[in-house]
């Protein structure tokens, strides 16, 4: 077990908005030094689907997240290990932060077995059987050398019956001190997991079981798993003021927009989420006036960037109508530009919601922000 | 018919190397100089796969080629035109060259019906039945903007009786004589293609019909379709010193790194071909020593640059082992990477041989590259 606190690591928090939970901070991190609240994105297998570390850089990206599952699967984790890390592994020398690789094992291997000992599943690629337990889980992502890793943590689906629900939370418990122990590197923050799904009763019990545990970072989990955008932001009101203030407090895979101004006035500081890339892979621009579906024949001749107020480099140089026809023609240039601008759209979203936030403008900034977004979130 | 010499272009032959035919010179156009013998990749249907306008100059590129046939067919030359011409369109601002459209009508689409008056074919896409005759060919060009485009030919397969090449090649003659009269632009340098397949006679006949109409440079056509490379390279030797020392001489779809090379050396200028995006697209590299395959499983371990002795973005930043594992994994960065590379490789070796040139080192060039190469060209 590493020492409780690290000097590798330091979150200072400089400001709170007065009239909501929302902060700005500092998290210093061997790779860097990371501007909250922020947004990383999926860097599932190694890359983030289609762009260049340095086209993250210029998107404003500062940490990237990647999946322990994915990479556990291929290349694994001991060709990572021996070819550098992570880090040199995908030539992005920021801060980066791996998952447990619970959440796919949950929702995308095809499960075997699980008891308190470890989950033995099957490989969605190939169906080889494998296991996970905690301690497992930490040596993965110790081989793969992340700067923030994560718990393993149990994932049950979101309308699983209260009882279901309290063994999950008490397993995650448990598993939570197995990962503290397991822990060797001084140079990772381990972050533990908070579960419960929208049970409030839930919440508080994993909160105050995983507190005394000093981790140095906290995560809510279990959210953006099928519930109401309404029941997640509930959930939110109740469960970040039980986490610690001088902990950064991390929002695991959500989300919108509107979801991350929404958790940011709720006091989260860190995001993670597959929405800018996937729906940029698929045709769909972020803008401040809401999605725009650059496959629709109205942008045909449309000369205008994907959002004119837009500073991105791709909004500098492209048009509407060029994003539509290489969509048309299935030219893997449109995903990548796409991708790229619906990044440097939530680095924009979050810099400028930081902005608001030191001048105690959060809450207007969220108006302003809906307004635009109108009925089109 | 536009003046025969324009302001906007001027060729400037600066060395020949005193043992072969190989010269450097440099060529001006409207969006650019470009450094001769130059390597043009190709921008298929308004991009080059993958890649951004930005990562093409970091990959030295100066010029690249686009295809009148698909932008006709998708997005059509009006809606170019609208949105301000083509590099407008792909954000590109140096020089572009646009084909005539004719080699993809006579290999990709389902021929209808051939006359003197033009072709009529069926679009790969949808079927529909669509005409290219010499006035339209210029037509679409003129609407696409490029710096340089270029006459319709009839392209025959290589294997054709005598007498069906010799109608082509006359058929050649007559389009250019109509292409040089449809002209309106003063802003573009149209070209005239010498056809005539690997027959002597043929060749001086089609270059002895097209000299006197004094087009501002001269393309080679009708090679790489078939012959082996000892055919081309011969009908290179007799075909080259047919055409005027003072214009730039373009053979067209060519090739294999040890095809320019050769072509250079037979005093060739421009080029462009699909195989360094297209192999890279396919996970083969080119390197000094040839041709690498990265889904090898040799290389899953092998934190190497692509090309050792490559100075480009990917291989300062990225190892073949993680090439291959985006290449395992379907990555789309991968393709992307090795793309780029490749593109940066095609244009270090020309860069490198207008160097040997202008030392009068061609022929020595040539020897080291072969044997770099060795037998894996």
């Amino acid at each position: 077990m590493p020492p409780l606190s690290s000097p590798a690591f330091s979150y200072t928090l400089q400001h709170t908005d007065p009239a909501t939970g929302a902060r700005v901070g500092r998290w210093r991190t061997p790779h860097g030094t990371i501007e909250t609240p922020a947004f990383m994105p999926v860097g599932t297998i190694g890359s983030v689907k289609g762009l260049t570390p340095d086209q993250l850089r210029q998107a404003g990206v500062e940490m990237v997240l990647a999946n322990t599952y994915h990479l556990a699967l291929r290349p694994g984790p001991d060709v990572v290990a021996e070819l550098g890390g992570l880090h040199r592994f995908m030539g992005w020398d920021g801060p980066i932060l791996t998952d447990s690789g619970g959440f796919q094992v949950f929702s995308l291997a095809k499960l075997t077995r699980l008891d308190d000992q470890q989950v033995v599943f099957r490989s969605h690629i190939d169906g080889t059987q494998l296991e996970l337990s905690p301690e497992r889980a930490i040596q993965i992502q110790e081989q793969l050398g992340a700067d923030c890793v994560m718990c393993l943590d149990e994932c049950p689906p979101h309308d699983v019956p209260p009882d279901r629900l309290r063994e999950a939370v008490d397993r995650t418990t448990r598993w939570a001190q197995r990962c503290r122990d397991a822990q060797r590197r001084d140079d990772q923050a381990l972050f533990g997991i908070v579960q419960g799904g929208t049970n409030r009763l839930l919440r508080e019990r994993s909160a105050a079981a995983l507190l005394p545990m000093e981790f140095p970072g906290y995560a809510v989990g279990g959210l953006s798993v099928g519930e109401s955008p309404e029941h997640m932001y509930a959930t939110l009101d109740w469960t970040v003021p039980l986490l610690p203030g001088d902990k950064p407090r991390y929002l695991m895979g959500v989300g919108r927009p509107v979801d991350l101004v929404e958790a940011v006035l709720r006091g989260v500081d860190l995001f993670d989420c597959v929405l800018p890339t996937r729906n940029g892979r698929n045709g769909m621009g972020f803008t401040r006036a809401g999605p725009v579906r650059l496959r629709n024949l109205v942008y045909q001749r449309d000369d205008r960037p994907i959002d004119p107020a837009c500073d991105c480099p791709v909004c500098r140089q492209f048009s509407r109508a060029y994003l539509r026809h290489l969509f048309l023609v299935n030219e893997m240039l449109g995903p990548t530009l796409l991708s790229w601008h619906n990044l440097a759209y939530y680095q924009t979203l979050l810099a400028e919601l930081r902005q608001a936030i030191r001048e105690n403008r959060a809450q207007e900034f969220r108006t302003v922000q809906l307004a635009g977004w109108g009925d089109n979130l």
